[in-house]
């Protein structure tokens, strides 16, 4: 099933019913002042380990065949899908390997610690794929990719099905871009309910891959990424870049500094805490970008798992 | 309408629908496991101005006999009250002036200029009162009390009417104590729709005064309260003591450190912001106080109006 459909997604949400959260959709006036536009947060900082993330690793796990029953899930992240991933193997009875590299952020580490997960460290992502095969032979573990996977995607794009179903006269949805996970189970699934909607992927300025790899129809990496949105810095794989270029209607590409002026804009104007990645989703409307005024936006709030220690230092250096 | 029935809430209720938002509940496993209860947050924090105070504001202008009309609204408040009675008057066509005494939080001060009020300037809370008289003269003005007043008291209790539609089944709810306006309409509202419902009051340990004056039935003043919930420093007023002895089924007090502990788990794990008097409300399920275990507990977060300059200096210093 590389290509997903609206019918994988809408199975995807009834295998996740009653264990994914229903978010909450979250308006502001001062937000639509400020934006010229009519906006709808889609609050998945409010999901099971504070991201999205659960949603697509609980049901690819879920769906592992049978036969594969009692071996151990091995996944690599630092972020939310490590949280995903240890959270789901708690709940569906499974030992979860989750390969870290480099620097992360304490609150998600131990948060997948206290989830019983067990950490693998690397030095950084690329030794942690280089350690992947061997970790994989010794534990005869089983790969959960965290976004190269049509059953990890179909779990992602449950969010615009609950987004659509709560409001469902949007003209614009917006959603960060990473790996394309998200963004592009949020196309199949808008596109399912209303081919009208026009999905935006938004991207930090210091991690333009997924803008390049788009428009040249190839997955062009990025040795080395530059943005606190730690979530964005993946580049797209094979199952997501064609999904996107079917169904995408274009980027908004977002300055560094734009980031943790959304945050404090999320703190401050409304009250929610909000990762950086889900900062890049709200700058657009912030900075009254001229395709959205006037129009009805569902913006997706990928997450808020922040430090506060962090969230300091952001504040301090910017 | 000295005594407030539940008639006049359900009045209040009708005259602000479509005018102040209806603010989601939010829950959270973390907060159910940390506390070994199952809770709900009214998350008054998302009201317009930021705070529950504009229901109260909003419907005691609103019902100002029409021989008023055209005189100005005056009122005391270096806090969300001021921006309730800001917004109000915007929304009426009204002129608001505000008193406020000694130092204000940057961000309520800039939400009140905003919304086209004038800020008259005193040294603390007592020289506020002092001017009073004199600034009520000068203007012709119409004097709305923070508190003590039945119409504040009803918009107050339509928090408590929402909460029990949401969630018919609480046992307990807890809510803050300041001057008790929203802590008596709360009660009343709560004992209308279901007589079992436990209230309980939450006051912090360096501005106990409700306490004492429920006990000793008179208006026991604090000379110098000492915390960082600005908003819970006012005493009780004559208004609201009796319908607090009537209603309430006790208190708990929370210690000064509990406060900043809980704005934190709220920033953390529930990816909200609030203010240390909502913070007040949400302690005494962090610290598992035996009288909530195995119930289903309501908290009434109050507002969320944080600068991020002084969220930070709290946790710098504690």
């Amino acid at each position: 099933m590389d290509d997903i459909t609206f019918a994988h997604i809408q199975q995807a949400a009834e295998r996740l019913r009653g264990i994914a959260h229903v978010t909450q959709v979250v308006t502001g006036r001062q937000l639509d002042e400020t934006s010229g536009a009519t906006v709808f947060l889609k609050c998945e900082n409010f999901q099971r380990v504070g991201a999205f993330k659960f949603r697509g690793a609980y049901h690819a796990i879920l769906m592992r065949p049978p036969e594969e029953q009692g071996r151990p899930i091995v996944t690599i992240s630092s972020g939310n899908h490590a949280q995903g991933v240890a959270l789901a193997c708690r709940l569906l009875g499974r030992q979860a390997h989750i390969l870290m590299g480099g620097l992360t952020n304490p609150i998600k580490r131990q948060a997948v610690l206290d989830y019983g997960a067990t950490i693998h460290e690397a030095a950084d992502h690329l030794d942690a794929e280089r350690k992947l095969p061997t970790l994989l032979e010794q534990l005869h573990g089983v790969y959960i990719h965290p976004f190269n996977d049509p059953l990890v995607i179909a779990g992602q794009g449950t969010v615009m099905l609950e987004f659509l179903a709560t409001v469902p006269d949007l003209d614009v949805v917006l959603a960060p871009v990473g790996g394309g996970g998200l963004l592009s189970g949020t196309c199949v699934a808008a596109h399912g309910l209303n081919p009208a909607v026009k999905v935006y992927a938004c991207e930090p300025a210091g991690a333009l891959d997924a803008i390049h790899s788009v428009r040249e129809n190839r997955v062009v990496p990025m040795p080395e990424p530059k943005t606190m949105a730690e979530g964005l810095k993946t580049s797209l794989g094979d199952v997501t870049l064609p999904l996107l270029r079917r169904h995408l209607a274009g980027f908004f590409v977002v300055e560094e500094d734009e980031i943790p002026r959304a945050m404090r804009f999320a703190f401050e104007r409304l009250k929610l805490v909000i990762e950086p990645s889900s900062a890049v989703a709200l700058a657009p409307l912030l900075r009254r970008e001229p395709a959205l005024a006037g129009k009805r936006v569902g913006v997706i709030l990928t997450g808020g798992n922040v430090d506060l220690s962090a969230f300091f230092d952001q504040f301090r250096s910017s």
